[in-house]
């Protein structure tokens, strides 16, 4: 285990770590929690992570090449399985037994591939976080990776904040009924949502196009963490009094913001969303739309959330102030710190055994 | 007050921001002693100076926008006036009492933006620096500013020893002449002073073409430093015989190089010049051609002194030697260094209480 | 004396500081294990060399220009000789007597201009590293030098064990053959050898070409290590069956790689290499083509070598594991350790004298 326990992240974790369709059958280096690792394909389909640094010389095991399910080293030839034994050393026969590198577990799921960078012995499928809406037949959609030179808990604290809308997407989603509604949020164990309804107002231009109707509007936004870094949103309009706040969104539009920020470093992250929507469902048109018009909304918050890490870079000794619209987030870091703590204490605990 | 006492500059000083056509209706962020601010033009004409950093999450306050006199964050919405005051906060109605960014007092005159970045109680406009030559007028002039990357002591260094017109700007201002010729340093409590006569010399090409007339030329060099960073320059040629060099210039022409150069960072500065002249001060032609034209002779200090900023980083151990020819600039370090004890004194001491 | 004892290479030792035709009547810095240094040609054809920054204000002397046969600093004017004692100062008809650079012994042999960043006390001409072949009228070639980004210890690894040519260079001189075929490693108390036949194996792309013959060949690489970092590696091909390993070459072709590999800074060097042979040695467009293509194998060390360094860094606290293939490396590493620890001791007992 890493001795470094002021780490920001939790280690025991699912991290999103590509779109499923970014892993192919070639080598594909990618930092997760200060862990560089290559990912590969087999031929059954299963996807493999290792640590990528030959256990020989460090070369990253990425710039070699792949010899069957196993990646060759581009410096001297080791080779090496997708469980990290090593396979093959050059110009001798027997192996040096300890000769080989980290393997980390891995799974294929609601159209991502996760990986764990913790203990392997914890890896358990069903802790994937809940992004599900990502390929239920019942929700089309799409989205991109993006790349934020930022602490991930900055996009936490974006997302479960949601007035800052009105000044960042001003031309899309937000206007000044976001800043002003009121809101309530819960929290659990692992989860904390925030519940926002700004009921008889003016759509902002992205609802009303989506809408395709004249008049008031009953909007909602639920926020849905799920610790770490996993944030689902259900998001749409309704018009006014047709029952949307009491449950028939029947005349509306709904769609979900799927969220799953992962660590890169300790202050760049890979950020991965997704638009879905249970509506008009059937058009590849309009997926593809959305897709392309969602993507200039996150880079507004790119720009931010980038000036936000370098003030704070340039700023080592200041804090947040908190107000009130914190409350969401508030409770986020909350729940993160609680599976960092945790993951310290076992660290002390197994250090004094 | 800051805690940093090995600092390379005082804080309680008027360092030049800006030029005063720089400063408008908009959000102009600039660094100065360390310290990012944003300034702003007020509708009545005032310069407001704030820390360019919001309370609330620290996002650079340039980022977002003016809204009349008051400026608003680009993140979350919250307004601070040019005092500092926070006078929005979004979805609450009540404010933090304590809710503020630091201000900054500022001044203008001599056709710049001033900014004191120490204490505020200490900001006497008596002590702006006397620059009046830039918006007399009896003379005209223009200048600019360079961004430098190095302390603003090496371009202090740089002014108070002129014999590096020789070497580094042979092809306009520098001759042997200036190197050979003795001088004669002064100093007081806030001022120090070079003075270089070149008798019966010939003049180089600069001034030769200023002169327009043929013939050996007596030519002055009367640096005035005024700690910490101001430099003015009465430079000029006459005639030899003439007597210039007993008071009477009329066959000759004069100029006043106006330097400020305010630190940015410990090792970046703000390099403000200004060239003006007391002849044919109708012509704005001549003034835009020797604006570009000193611009280049700026250009090549700037590379030296960039060069040797660099060579200081990679030699941290080594100190300086010092020649006759650095009197000057021995005795504007020694002044910087009084203001910088003295605060420093005056920090311990605010500690102690 | 530097202080520095944890150094990674030794200062008593010649280095390739250029080729011969790359010190010219102009100023050329170089950067020589950590040491600014400025080198230029005296009217004698002598190759001066001396510190690259001035006593006065630090600024590179390389930034000047020549006066004769010393350099003149382009800021202030101070002039130093090829032994760095100052010769001229403005402003003044006195020197101070202890004013000076430091000035490093060189040698121009075997075709390039080698310079002691030690003791000058120290620099017999006798250690100059042997690579007579890049002179002898026996052979004919030539070479480059490369600017690579890593510590010069991995680029002797690298030459030691030519087994990486399988993996790195399998487009032209590596094969299988090499990463099988067994080797013997020596070691004297400068110099360490591996040796390898590769015997009645199809050659690699390159070396058939440059023999021009179809059938299988005895294929010899001998490898030669000088400390701190010269490499001469005996290679070629010849028939089967022709008698090469006993002795008799005279149906193959040879060649030499010549290497050395100058630390510039710890993480950083100046790598010269040469190809010659002593075939067709007339053949001016045969040295320009084997120049220009073996530059290509270099730039395919350049990326794994530069690559390897970058793994390095990320992974401070990973040592390296060594397999067979690395009794050579092994072995010039303990030579290189040994001048160094020799000189670290040198120092403890100079400092307790």
């Amino acid at each position: 285990m890493d001795q470094d326990i002021a780490r920001p992240f939790p280690l025991n974790a699912w991290y999103a770590a590509a779109w499923d369709h970014e892993v192919k059958r070639e080598l594909t280096p990618r930092t997760i929690c200060n862990k560089k690792i290559v990912f590969w394909r087999r031929s059954d389909g299963s996807v493999a992570a290792v640590e990528d640094a030959c256990w020989h010389r460090l070369l990253p095991l990425s710039l070699g090449r792949l010899d069957g399910d196993n990646v060759v080293c581009g410096y001297h030839g080791l080779a090496f399985d997708g469980h990290g034994r090593c396979t093959r050393m050059p110009s001798q026969e027997t192996r040096n037994p300890s000769a080989g590198v980290r393997a980390y577990p891995t799974i294929q799921k609601h159209r991502f591939v996760w990986v764990w960078p913790g203990d392997p012995a914890l890896a358990d499928p069903a802790l994937v976080p809940d992004l599900h809406w990502n390929h239920d037949p019942e929700w089309a959609g799409d989205g991109k990776m993006i790349h934020v030179k930022c602490d991930y808990r900055l996009v936490v604290d974006n997302l479960m904040d949601l007035t800052h809308e009105t000044f960042v997407h001003h031309s899309s989603i937000g206007n000044e009924a976001v800043a002003e509604a009121p809101f309530v949020a819960t929290h659990g164990d692992r989860f904390a949502t925030v519940t926002r309804w700004m009921k008889d107002i003016d759509a902002p231009p992205f609802w009303r196009g989506q809408l395709g109707k004249a008049g008031n509007v009953d909007r909602w936004q639920i926020v849905r963490f799920e610790a770490p870094c996993t944030i689902a949103i259900d998001v749409g309009v309704a018009p006014t009094g047709t029952g949307a706040p009491e449950g028939d969104r029947s005349q509306g539009v709904n769609g979900f913001v799927l969220n799953s920020i992962t660590p890169e470093t300790d202050r760049t992250c890979l950020y991965f969303w997704a638009f879905v929507r249970n509506y008009r469902i059937g058009e590849q048109v309009l997926t593809t739309q959305l897709r392309e018009g969602v993507s200039t909304i996150f880079r507004e918050d790119e720009l931010v959330l980038e000036a936000q890490q370098k003030a704070m870079d340039e700023h080592p000794d200041r804090a947040f102030y908190n107000l009130n619209i914190d409350a969401g987030s508030m409770w986020a870091r909350r729940l993160i710190d609680r599976m960092t703590a945790k993951e310290a204490q076992a660290q002390v605990a197994q250090a004094a055994e």
